[in-house]
């Protein structure tokens, strides 16, 4: 268990604390309807007001200017969300007790430099001339391909896979099963109707501060490489295809799926299970809902959407197949309009 | 080769043998139109009838008052289905030469309890502090993480990876590549547009009787737990984000995405590629077809759908364009009933 | 580094080189806008030839008929795009240096037969009785499960895994974290509502040539086999269900899902994240654009979609609420048609 004073974490959070007791002792961050009074919560926004009359944390988090909407103790900061997940942080006891070594069962080749205080779990494999930072953890059953250079304090988890020649900045986290580098899909039609593998030359670059969920899937590249800039988070079961460049600091939900060559601008947000064709470019700052289907690029920030959303299955029927009539019936309706202005 | 005797199969169905060779051998199960002479068969609907007269099993199980439809030998039981799915482990040999010992090569760290009659695999990995059942099996490869605590009878194929302290129930099965437990997609902007992570404090509890499919990825809650309930069957690469709660029995076909905090009911039935959005409720008894996208509440239960079907790419290019113009279409047919009206 | 001289490469694509300097040293491959004065590039289609002018390659591959518009070194030949392709071979040196041995961490169990020239990666295990042919490569962590049989030169990466029994034939390439052979999705109700799990007792069976990637997973069949023919090259985190059938050298974009029974034929294209409905039949040469929803036989050959594309949010929110009063729509349309008609 890890304790805090309220004090401490009003310091850490550089927070104004707004209690009698700043020596309360909090070990642990719950919602506003489930804190305990050993526990700290926060506002995370307007609709969260109403459940501050009944809540029995040890103290909230909320901004100055609500700082009268709750009578208990209080830590007062400008983004409670934002001092939520810093102080998430604080309570996260994950890789308390790892072992900073090597363990006796992992397979190290011949050529590897590992960094300073790197732990290398059980069984898992780094193949040869491979170059892992200070601080970095690798997890059990994972294989790092050759010549794979990884950063300072990354965090690679269990059953990872990383390809040869996989470049990685620092302070990456990348999930379990999530599989970096492999082919891109790419195949020429020979006079036969076979295909003929197009070898993928390329490699995939990971810039700092990203993180990779589980089982998502990144894709080196054909003749360039697959990049991934600094700042970036990808959630689970995402594919990138080969040579796909995702900018700065843009965020990717789940089962979102990116075909080759397409280039992400900066700060975008795609929600789960969004699809995008190869070969276009979408610019900064473009939000884009679930499910939807970009088939081409984007050159205006914004948010984009499409599809549609879930209704009684019988209606959806009948207006599934009028879908299917429509360019038809905008030719009655057009009929019409001429008829009307005869 | 596993056989038995079409009384033996009866007893073991308490279905009633109609007959006068109770004694033939039955090797396997096949379908109405493959099934041969030492193989048992099933009638699972009406729209199989038409394969009856050709049937070559060795015995066919069918409903008492469908006993006429078919000459052969038969084992009439009110549900032919359920009675082939209850029969189909007995000719299941998969795990029938499986050693009940911890191999060599697995890793089991301090703290470990494993109960009686397991099986640990070729350099499956068992962190430290994890408690498992009885009769378990846990397949090469697996990682399971610090604090996990596993039922009964549980099987963990190849290469699962589960992290620190899930809880799971009895007679699970996971399949392989399926991974429990990474972190949730949660990320708070800070001033600069940077991602701040909110570490995942909560955890991912499993219920009994509980099947998921092969890279299938159960993300651990933000604060309180992920929770999959008893008798929960989901199929390969379905993803369910941090704080979802699955109701009893609900079955989740392959490829189906969940967003963070949505609560699916009792008894549902998504099938493939279903998306739901996040902080949302279904309710029991919700059955939702393919691709459908859910993005609000379902109060009432019935069956839900969403999307359009493949058409010739050509019209469905005229159609896709007119759907984007839906809209001034609608106010097009609005001025033509105002004109009529006047 | 891997160096050719043109006249080589020219003779190992059958081309004919137009250039004075047959000797000159192509160390690699590279695009029109990018490669360098040792690398080859190439002419893929008409809509590159504006970067032949400045392009700066060693040499360009293209077709006779072509030859005018280019003034530097050349290859000629019919299709540059597939001599891509075959070069690219020749330039991969990702096994290079693999081993060709069985790593003393790998675990073989009892009444495994390798052929020779086998490499087995580090903490891999292959399950007994399995058979593996000539010059296979085994990645690290892999899990071959008993009675497996897999062809000559296949190349499994790390961490795949392959369930019991499941027959793989030569020349086979399967990615990291693919799963083959887990269970189907397949249960029966009983009379509380509960899911009786039903055994698959299938498996599955993978022909020659055949690329499959990571993530993907392919379930083995109820009954009957799963069968995936010859030639046929399937993307990352692909769902094939049990008991489907994919027919010769049909290639498959990532994030696809196929239900349960759905026959593919020969030579057909799905793109990315397409859903096929299970118990139909899709047949020959048929081309499916991404994320279409396939919910009937495809019976012509031909091109087919589904689905919208992407828009501003706000239009498209007035839009989709349109789609849901389609029906109701073509009714007003109709009564409009019928008063002018009177």
């Amino acid at each position: 268990m890890t304790n805090y004073t309220l004090r401490q974490l009003a310091d850490y959070l550089s927070a104004d604390i707004d209690s009698s007791n700043a020596g309360l002792t909090i070990t642990g961050i719950a919602g506003l309807t489930t804190a305990k009074s050993d526990q700290i919560s926060f506002l995370s926004g307007p609709s969260y007001l109403k459940y501050l009359p009944q809540c029995q944390a040890g103290a909230v988090m909320l901004r100055p200017e609500d700082a009268a909407r709750y009578q208990g103790a209080k830590l007062l900061i400008d983004n409670p969300y934002l001092a939520y997940a810093r102080l998430s942080k604080l309570f996260d006891q994950s890789h308390d007790k790892i072992e900073r070594s090597v363990h006796p069962s992992a397979v190290i080749a011949k050529g590897v430099k590992l960094g300073k205080n790197i732990s290398v779990a059980a069984n898992a494999v780094i193949d040869r001339d491979v170059v892992i930072g200070d601080d970095s953890i690798i997890g059990a059953g994972c294989y790092i391909g050759p010549n794979v250079c990884i950063g300072a304090r990354a965090q690679i988890a269990a059953n990872a896979s990383i390809y040869h020649s996989v470049v990685i900045g620092d302070d990456v986290l990348l999930h379990s099963g999530c599989v970096i580098g492999a082919d891109g899909f790419g195949f020429a039609p020979d006079k036969d109707n076979r295909w003929c593998k197009i070898y993928q030359l390329g490699s995939v670059i990971i810039g700092d501060r990203v993180e990779i969920g589980a089982s998502t899937t990144i894709d080196r590249g054909a003749l360039e490489d697959t990049v991934i800039c600094d700042g970036v988070k990808i959630d689970n079961q995402v594919h990138i295809a080969h040579n796909c460049r995702i900018g700065e600091n843009t965020a990717i939900a789940a089962n979102c799926g990116l075909a080759g060559s397409t280039s992400i601008g900066r700060n975008c947000t795609l929600a789960g299970a969004v699809g995008i064709v190869g070969h276009i470019d979408v610019t900064d700052n473009v939000h884009i809902t679930g499910m939807t289907m970009v088939t081409k690029s984007i050159t205006t920030p914004g948010s984009y959407s499409s599809g549609s959303s879930a209704i009684d299955t019988r209606e959806w029927r009948k207006n599934a197949v009028r879908y299917n009539q429509l360019n038809e019936i905008v030719s009655r309706v057009k009929a019409l309009e001429n008829d009307r202005n005869k």
